[in-house]
This record gives structure tokens, sequence and C-alpha cells, in this order.
């Protein structure tokens, strides 16, 4: 197989696709999405059987248990899997609302409405629900899709992506608006990412840090996603010692693995004095390493030293840095320096200081006595999320079904012309 | 001067300054633009000397004369320029508005809220005046800004710059929020796209096609703005020809030299029979030349024959290409093929085959009934505009105030945690 011609057919394919798929009522697109929830159930099967192989063959390349477990599909995930579509299908239509809309003084009636992307890329490892949660959250947004998936879970994600696009066909749609690519060569990733500039609007990556980092460093196509989740807790002196303890332990232990789980903990010299120890006993008791500056080993011994890079590390593990502080200025300081900019949470009992530091952190999402595990689109109620945004442009934070669209200006005149 | 280092050293100050205009209330950065206007009008005098000797030294060059006229800085464009600072001093902020607010079923209050974007690089040629447009455009959202000017209007550029800064030194402000780049070495705008991914968020174009391919080609740095403008203007059977007549010759010769200038018009062939003669003479006894496909050239032999590249050039010039189509779909197919998603008039008394147009042409801007060159910010109520953007992310149409913020999410609580 040629990769350029393949991937060039691939991108024809999708952008007129695409063209149809923008002017689909509502009620078709979740027509499609109900056909495909109903497609997956009936094939959970042959779905079963494709993840097997996948499992049988990350087994014999030596696997970590984490991966298999991410690559796993039973009936249960299954049904999960297809209740999500659902759920995707209850929410509103991103497309067609009216951003803005204003009648000019000339009688120029100027609307600013929202309408799909386009052609999004996928590239994703490991989890074959993205197949599926990816095609639904774009479809329902109007965007064509191009799926490539990660080569260990390459047989689940070619079952689920044929449960797709025949669940598409019975709805008498165009397949083509989303299309698995059936190799897995890494070439068709370069090249996705380098010269389908033409065919794809954007591209979302969904992985572990060397495929964002090797999306990034290639792509000609924009990018929307995240790289690092270097979360960061400040205690604040006027912290409630009880709510500082279950928000920390909550933040990092609840789930190690995910962007949103704290790494880095700032807490104000005097505070630290009383109050350290209690907040690394809670730690250690739940067998969390810690690891801390100079003046946090002063106060408790069972902190190890860290180095100068544990404050750009996202452990992803049952591992905390911790780091004391003169004030708030200094852990904004610090967040500053260190930060990824995804999450970062003050425990505050004083509200002004809580205000500045809200005001001051410039992350996607800001927070107070709260968890940073909170980090997603359905726990802030905006709806399922195809992954949290650290950019700075078109979209930050959770990434949901707006930031799948965009807008158009619709001007209805009646023979104005513009003066000199 | 090596450029590497004076280029790193412009971005670490525009990141500092950044991070303090983040913080400053509407009050402050209002105060900053009055001044600016102020002190431009205090230096008129030095800033109309430093303008006459890049119009000497542009005269020697055997520079055309639109590109002088571009240029040349007399008292009365200075005057408009200061009262344009001071019309964007009176525009509602637009930073610290609630996008977006929720409270969830565990009580964590969540508000989504526009912040500035950060450090935005402008890169410009001829007209001086954007070194103040885009230096008060940015100051207002939030944002500090690197200009890097074209060497043809270097000095006048330079004086304007200077004043601005010495506004800003008076409104008691770190000066670096505006960095003029103080060299025409050309690395200098290289070394911006390629290697300042960590000190600017995105670059805005401002010139010809030459420079805006240059920007988009190299740059790693994210670029907001537009390439072409080759818009184009439908004219259904069910059309008024006065007003077609009108409307097209406005949209063709108001001013020919700006991106909403109509390039091609596609007509309907019944229509053409019997009207494309009275449009055709309407535009060449205003001296346009008008060229055409083999259908149009039967109807009408004044016209020239249309070569392939016509449809996709934007001329710029009086010059407009003409196309018969079968109908509304027949100009959708056309403009999906040659347009550059810009602007697209149709010209109709039946709504229905207007809105099917409206809905289906996927260009940044859409218009019923009225002239392309109604495609600008300030026409459209938005108030002053750093550009059009044809480009998908982020922004898309005329790039205002709220197109130079992004947003973040800022969560209260009151100790919760997230469950399993």
């Amino acid at each position: 197989m040629i990769i350029r011609d393949y991937m060039d057919n691939i991108g024809r394919k999708s952008v007129l696709a695409s063209s149809k798929l923008k002017s689909l009522s509502t009620e078709s697109k979740n027509k499609i999405l109900i056909s495909i929830a109903r497609k997956i159930r009936a094939d959970k099967n042959i779905i079963i059987l494709a993840n097997e192989e996948d499992v049988k063959l990350a087994r014999e390349k030596g696997a970590a248990d984490p991966m298999i477990n991410r690559l796993i599909l039973d009936e249960n995930k299954i049904e999960n899997i297809a209740k999500s579509v659902e759920a995707i299908a209850e929410l509103p239509d991103p497309v067609g609302k009216i951003l803005f809309k204003t009648e000019r003084p000339n009688g120029l009636l100027i609307n600013k409405i929202s309408v799909p992307l386009g052609v999004i890329g996928i590239i994703y490892e490991s989890r074959p629900n993205v197949t599926v949660d990816a095609s639904v959250l774009c479809i329902k947004a109007g965007n064509a899709c191009i799926l490539r998936g990660g080569s260990e879970s390459y047989n689940s994600n070619l079952s689920l992506a044929k449960a797709i696009n025949s669940a598409i066909i019975e709805s008498e749609v165009d397949e083509n608006i989303i299309q698995f690519v059936e190799t897995t060569d890494r070439a068709a990733v370069d090249y996705m990412l380098r010269d389908m500039v033409d065919h794809i609007d954007v591209i979302i990556p969904r992985g572990g840090k060397g495929l964002v980092k090797k999306v990034q460093d290639l792509a000609k196509v924009p990018v929307i996603g995240h790289l690092d989740g270097i979360c960061h807790i400040y205690v604040n002196n006027s912290a409630d010692l009880d709510t500082a303890i279950k928000i920390i332990h909550n933040a990092k232990l609840r789930r190690t693995e995910i962007c949103g789980a704290v790494e880095t903990l700032l807490i104000d010299e005097e505070y630290a004095k009383n109050n350290l120890p209690k907040i690394i006993s809670d730690l250690m008791d739940a067998n969390c390493e810690v690891r801390g500056d100079a003046d946090s080993m002063k106060i408790d011994n069972r902190i190890i030293p860290a180095k100068i890079e544990d404050w750009s590390t996202e452990y992803l593990d049952s591992i905390i840095s911790v780091k004391l502080v003169k004030d708030v200025y200094g852990a904004i300081d610090h967040i500053a320096k260190y930060g990824s900019g995804h999450t970062e949470s003050i425990i505050s009992e004083n509200n002004e200081i809580a205000n500045e530091f809200l005001r001051l952190v410039d992350s996607a999402i800001v927070m107070h006595n709260a968890s940073t595990q909170f980090a997603d689109g359905g726990e802030f109620g905006l709806g399922a999320e195809i992954g949290i945004a650290t950019g700075r442009l078109h979209a930050r934070g959770p990434v949901g079904l707006e930031a799948l669209t965009t807008y158009k200006y619709i001007v209805k005149g009646s023979g104005q012309i513009r003066s000199q």
C-alpha cells in the first residue's frame, strides 16, 4: 500500500462526506447515533473476539497490567460504550446556535451561527472506546472524522469502526463521514500530521506523553490537546486542615493516572510548621511517596529530597512533591514557572486570597476548595468531552461538542451597498 | 546584533509584561489608550518627519503610487489614528465576561470567564497605522504585543512605537507590553515564526499575499489571518436586475484593492441570456475588464476569455470573471472548489433559494442581497478589527477584540472531592 495515495484518498472522501454531513438535521444525526448504539450491542460478540486477539498479542509482548486494563473490552464495557452513545444523542445540537445577532442602522441583519468544524483527525492509543466516543462526538457536531488508533488495539478498533460504518450505511448517509485508517504503518500518522492540511481541519491526540509530543512537534495541521497535566494544590495559611487533607488525598490518590491528578503541593511556610506532618501522614498511610524541598524536609524528616526535575514531572503515580512558599504570590510564581496550564486549586478559608489566586493563575481550570480530579467536561455539566486542552487558542479546558464547531456570519440585506 | 539573543530577550520581556497586563483594570487599560492618543497628537511633527524619510526612500526605490498612498501620513491621517484609539477606549472590555455559568448538584460553582490571550505577534507591511491599531487592540484585550513592521515604513513605525511606549511609561505600566522590533533584518521574522513558540501565543499577519503565505508556511506559532479573498456574487434567476447591477458595481469597484472586493460573478444561465449584457455594460462603462467562460461569451462578445487560473485569482483590480451556472447548487459547487472561504453573496428575490445558499456555502461570511464590501468588523457593529480570518479555528470572519481573548474555568467549592 502506498501510504500517500491511501491517505489522500481517505482525505478526499472525508472532505466530500463532511460537506454532506454539515447540512444534516439534528434528528438525522441523532438517528445515526441511536443506530450506532444498536449495532454495537448487536456486534458485541464479534467485538469481544477481536478484542481477545489484541489482549493475547499484548500479553505475548509483555504489556503491563494498566495497559491491558485499558485495552480489555468485556460485555459490561461494551454496554457502557453503547449507553454513552445514547447519552450523546440526548445532548443539545451544538450546530445552528445563534451566538450573536444585530441589526445595523442600514438595515443589514447580522447573525453569527455555529457551524461544524469540518474534518477532524483523531490519533489515539490503547483505549478502543475512543473509536466510538470520538466518532459519535464528531457526528453530533456535524464533522467527518479520520480515526488512527494504536497498533495494540487495532483489531478492537477495527471491529468497532465496522459496526459504526454499517450503522451509518443503514441510516443512508455517506459512510465516509467516519473512516478508520486500516494500517498500523506509522508513516500514516506522519502523513496525517504533516501533509493533510488541505483535508483535515484539526487533529486531536489522545494518549500518552510520547504520542502527544510527537503530534505537537510534527503537526502542520492545527492540534487541540494537552501534553502535561502538572496540577498544583496550594494550601494557604487560612486553610481548614481537614478540608486540606481530604482534598489533597482525593486529588492525588483517587486515580493517579489521570491528567487532573495533583503532582505538586505548595504550602505556606507558617502553616506547614504545624500541619505538614499530618498531611504527609495521611498520604504515606496510603503508600504515597513524598518528595520535598529542603524547607519541608526540616519540618518532616520522612520526606525524600526532591530534585529540580520533580517540579516539572507528571508522576501519574502515587508520588507527590512538596514545596514551601512565602504566600499566595510565591505559589502563583511557582505555578507560572513549572505548571502546564491544566488545573490548579487553592485551599483557603480566606476568600480575598482565594480570589487573587483564581484571578492570577493563568491555567485552563482554577479551583477553590475543590479536588483537581473534577477537571472533566462531564463534571462541569458540559456533557461528554474528547479531552482537555491546555493551548490558548480555540478551546481551553474540557473539549466538548462546542469546541468541535466554528461559526459563520450570515448577513441579510435588501440591496445595501457600502458608501465611500 | 545577534537576532536570536535580541528576539529571545524581547520574547522574555513580553511574557513578563503580559502577566502584569493581564491583571490591569478596564480603567487602567483605557487610561493608557487615552494617553497614547494624546501622545500621538503631541508628536505629530516628529511622526510626519519620520514618515517623509520613508516616503523619500520609497520614491527613490521607484515604489508604485498605491504603495506610496498606503505609506503617507499627513496631519489628517494622524488625527484619524488618534481618534480611532479613543474609539477603542470607548468599546466594552472583552476581558472578564462570564461566558457560561452553572451550579452543579454537588454545589460546585463553575464560571467560564474571558481572559487575555497572552502575547501576540504582529507582522505587517506598508501601512504605519497598523503599529497603533494593533497595539491598542492588544492592550484593550490585555495582551502584550510584539510588532514587526515592514522596512518600507520603518521610520514611521518607529516614531509611532516611541510615542506609544512613552505614553505607556507615563501611565506607570511596564513599557514592554508593546515592543517594536528595531531591525529590518528578515531573520527576525523567521525567528518569530519558527522559534518563539514559548513566547508568542499567536501571530497575526497584515499585508500582501507574499507576506501571508510566508507566515503560514514557516510558522510553528499559531497564525490567525487570511491568504486570499476570492469573493463571489451569485445572481439567481429571481434577482431584481437593478439590485444586481448596483450591488455588483459596488462589490467590485467601490475599492478594488480590499479583500472583500468581489472577483467572480456566477449567474444563472437563463437569467444571463437577457440580463448579462446590461450588467457587463455597467461594469465596462466604469473601465472594468470582464473575463468569462465560453457560455458567457456567446451571450456577450465584449467578454474576454477567462483561463482556468482566473477562477482562483484575487485580482485586487478593475477586473472581474464571469461564469454561467445551472442553478444555486452549481454556484455552491464552484465556490466550494475555487473560493477562499472569505465572503460570498447571493442576489435573489427568492428567500428559499437564498437560505439554501446561506446554509450550504461554507465561508466565514455569507450574504443575501448585500455588497461583499461590507465584510468588515466595523460594518458588522463589532468595533475595530485587526483583520479577517478564513481559518476555521478560534476566530473566523472579522477579528476584533473578542478574538484576542481566550477563557478559563473558575471552579468554587466548599471541600468537594470526586467519588470513585
